[in-house]
């Protein structure tokens, strides 16, 4: 009995030490985080550096500049890979999580630094399965690349890409090896963009996505053409510049945290946010769309990177989840909200106040129609909604070939001009309106393309879920309240971070996994009113 | 015979030995060279962001961004500092020169290695003299002065700054202890930012300068007012703009490596010289001056900073040689050429062209009188060029005492308005307008004010030698040439970069040392045509 006594007090006793040991273990644990949520956020301190350097070389900067920044910009890329890829971080990431398996060993950790620790470990195994001797030669020949590109382009002969694009290919070949991939090599490059993103999934997506706005866009062109010249009349650069500012008023943007600039080709940037997020548009003369547009598009980048938690700055829980649901908030904003008829109800007086001149004969049901003409462009970034999606899916299947080495680099231009006529009806007459008109390829992007058009379906599929959670919302829109659709897109989506995948947060939100099906639904309702299908 | 030809060949071996051995020490020397500046050039690199992070924090960051950008800055400094006074820096330059005697010790090095070499040293030993903590201190108090000055300037009152700036001007003192000195403490400040400037030379300089300055200035007050009100007339906004575009033309500031924007004071950036140096200006509707005078002072600082070897840039030779240098180079522009005669013989049509409805019926001779009005100012920056160095000789005298310990900083509203009293023959109604108007002190940057009256003394005479060596600089002046002048700068000044100490350069270029007398002079016959004395 006595002994027996004794062996239980031993036997609890060692149960406490385990406990105790259990609890100390992970106390520790708690300053591993917290050292290494601090490296993360010097990282992040060093981007945001990173981030004006580059904003500032594209709008701002003395063109005989050019070197230093980018001496400037090698050196910061540089030391931030150097540091987040440190043996010391390493080293305490892998206290936290198994870098190897992706189990949690910071038991203890509330559910947000258990978010936060899967996806560090997933940017650091991204940052390290790539040599560096191979990540310098990748910089190297895609920084060629683009140069060869530029001139390429401006003489209109893909010949003259070609050997640099070839490289490049070559590289991204081997960056997929180097990744890693189940099934398809291309899975390893959209991974990156978008993470569980595969062949597979975009295969399906994209074989009932492509039929539907084919056949769209023929019904269409079977229906008279809309006029829209008016569009090209003359408007004044400073008229536009205000327009650009009211619009970024009535999107909800707040001055405090954002500007407005020009640059060659618009873009976001989140230099620091939630308090640094600037934007910029490019202005012509006779085009009011490509401002107004621009604007509407880097205005719902901006709201997503101005939504982002606060309290969770330099960690992952305090970024974007991905480009497409990126890319879902742009075009939300630009498309189904600025291209939509109770958007117009309450905004177009003000244009036509601003332009007079060139709005005042121009109804309300014209603008909205011309705004919304469907027109086959070769040129991606100047087509309409119909036709966009058909854009991408081409890319998409030349990259995914490539990768597949079903075709090879000079196969390009043929398929690329097949697919054209296939698909939108038009056939480039030159190179540089057909497969030479994008940048991302010398970049080594590959992977990238396809995020416009999930950003598209993603868009459709959370707008529906919005206009059901809020069946009034047309008349909040018509009396330009906007904080509702902010409002709602900051709790659903911006303010989540990287907690949840894309996948899960689409689930989340529209209580079903992404597909093409509200998109098509929503072009469908839209241009049969539009063109009177 | 045959015993001493060995000891000869012996004696030779081993002198070819040492010969050879020094040799290999040499080229050892010029590897460790190599290394530390490429140390530089990366510390320049970083030094350029920080420059861009600073000057977009005072131009066009949005002020929500205003504790990042705090963050940024801090970390930035925090690296370079780090980076500079690291163990292998020190080590590679010691190895180099002597760090306690400054002894070069890479003997075979170029004449521009060893002032590199000489300037690196100064440059190590002030940033190692102050131990981190006192840094950190000093950054963080000074950081609140800024606030607290900020608001005590709002409510006119001093007494709300003065526990601050006890605060800094206690931690100055220790600064000037770490730093070390001879004779006065205030020489370990002044030092900082003229090199070898002492409270010795400069109390010479200013008891010759100031009562020649108050005897002139007494001179022209007893002479009858000019009429200068036209210059507060409404001036548009978007006129002024490309006024301030078409003086940094005719200045032969190159479009290709700057920039112009608009700032609460203006100032210069020279974020990665010689390619990319930016300058602001201010721009008031009712005042036409304000604009005008601050592109050609800071289009002076810019011309030096542009001028600066290329080829030396990362090390001493690339950088400008001291503040009051720099000065004299924006004061050149400013005054002395911006305010003479023969410039506006050249410009004022084009002026007048610009705004006719304020200038058509000003003439010349009149407009010329009223941009050189002499009237006592309350506000140093708003100052005429007679009484300009008056105030800093206040202010001189007032850091001069509080280092001396001969007054404390509860006495300086007193001594300030005597002193106003007493050179400028006016008492400032109100502390905002007195001792409360420059954010310098709450900065510690006690010892800087004394640059601005150097700044003026080094323009006359250098300007003074372009003359002589020009005589027909006049015509090329009215002509419209201001090549001709920016190119002899460049020569004798701005490619020097730091190969010479402030005091060797003026000698260079005038044969003599730096003395009042040319300024003197300058200003009496300048005064003496306008105000017929």
């Amino acid at each position: 009995m006595l002994k027996s006594c004794v062996f239980i007090v031993c036997y609890i006793t060692l149960f406490q030490n385990i406990l105790c040991a259990q609890e100390n273990k992970q106390e520790t644990m708690q300053k591993t985080y917290t050292e290494f949520k601090n490296n993360a956020r010097k990282i992040h301190t060093l981007s945001s550096m990173e981030s004006l350097l580059s904003w500032d070389q594209q709008t701002l900067m003395p063109p005989g500049a050019a070197d230093d920044r980018a001496m400037q910009l090698k050196l910061q890329s540089g030391t931030i890979h150097q540091e987040f890829t440190s043996d010391t971080n390493k080293r305490l990431l892998q206290q936290l999580i198994d870098l190897q398996t992706g189990r949690i060993l910071f038991t203890s950790a509330t559910e947000e630094q258990k978010a936060n620790l899967k996806e560090w470990r997933r940017d650091l195994l991204h940052a390290t399965k790539l040599p560096n001797a191979f990540v310098q030669e990748f910089a190297e020949i895609t920084s060629k690349a683009q140069e060869s590109w530029q001139k390429a382009r401006n003489n209109n002969s893909f010949s003259q890409f070609q050997p640099d694009l070839e490289k490049v290919v070559e590289l991204c070949r081997q960056k997929a090896e180097y990744l890693g991939y189940k099934d398809h090599p291309y899975n390893a490059l959209l991974d990156l963009y978008e993470p569980d993103l595969t062949v597979q999934k975009l295969d399906a997506l994209f074989s009932r996505l492509k039929p539907a706005l084919i056949d769209l866009l023929q019904q269409i062109q079977k229906r008279p053409s809309i006029n829209n010249s008016f569009l090209f009349q003359s408007y004044s650069k400073t008229d536009q510049w205000d327009l650009a500012h009211k619009i970024m008023e009535v999107m909800t943007i707040e001055k405090r945290y954002t500007r407005l600039n020009e640059s060659a080709h618009p873009f976001t940037s989140a230099i620091s946010p939630p308090h640094d997020v600037r934007i910029t548009t490019k202005i012509e003369e006779n085009n009011l769309s490509t401002n107004l547009f621009a604007v509407l598009h880097e205005g719902g980048h901006a709201l997503y990177c101005l939504g982002l938690p606060e309290k969770y700055i330099g960690t992952p829980l305090g970024e974007s989840v991905s480009t497409a649901i990126h890319e879902s908030q742009s075009r939300l904003w630009e498309t189904i909200i600025g291209q939509s008829y109770p958007f117009w109800e309450f905004f177009y007086k003000t244009l036509q106040t601003m332009f007079p001149l060139q709005l005042q004969e121009i109804d309300l049901e014209h603008f909205y129609q011309a705004i919304n003409k469907v027109d086959p462009s070769f040129i991606r970034i100047r087509s309409d909604e119909v036709c966009y999606c058909l854009h991408i899916i081409l890319r998409y299947e030349i990259e995914k070939a490539l990768f597949e080495k079903s075709i090879e680099v000079a196969d390009i231009p043929r398929i690329w001009n097949k697919k054209m006529e296939e698909y939108l009806g038009i056939l480039p007459p030159s190179e540089d309106l057909g497969c030479l008109q994008d940048i991302h390829w010398s970049f080594g992007d590959f992977g990238y393309f396809p995020s416009y058009a999930l950003g598209n379906m993603y868009a459709a599929q959370i707008f529906d879920t919005f206009k059901r959670e809020h069946p009034e919302w047309e008349q909040h829109l018509i009396s330009g309240d906007l904080h509702q659709l902010r409002n709602w897109l900051q709790t659903k989506i911006h303010r989540q971070g990287r907690f949840y995948t894309p996948d899960e947060l689409i689930k989340n939100i529209s209580g079903k996994e992404l597909t093409e099906e509200c998109y098509i639904q929503y072009l469908r309702e839209k241009y049969a009113h539009i063109y009177h299908l």
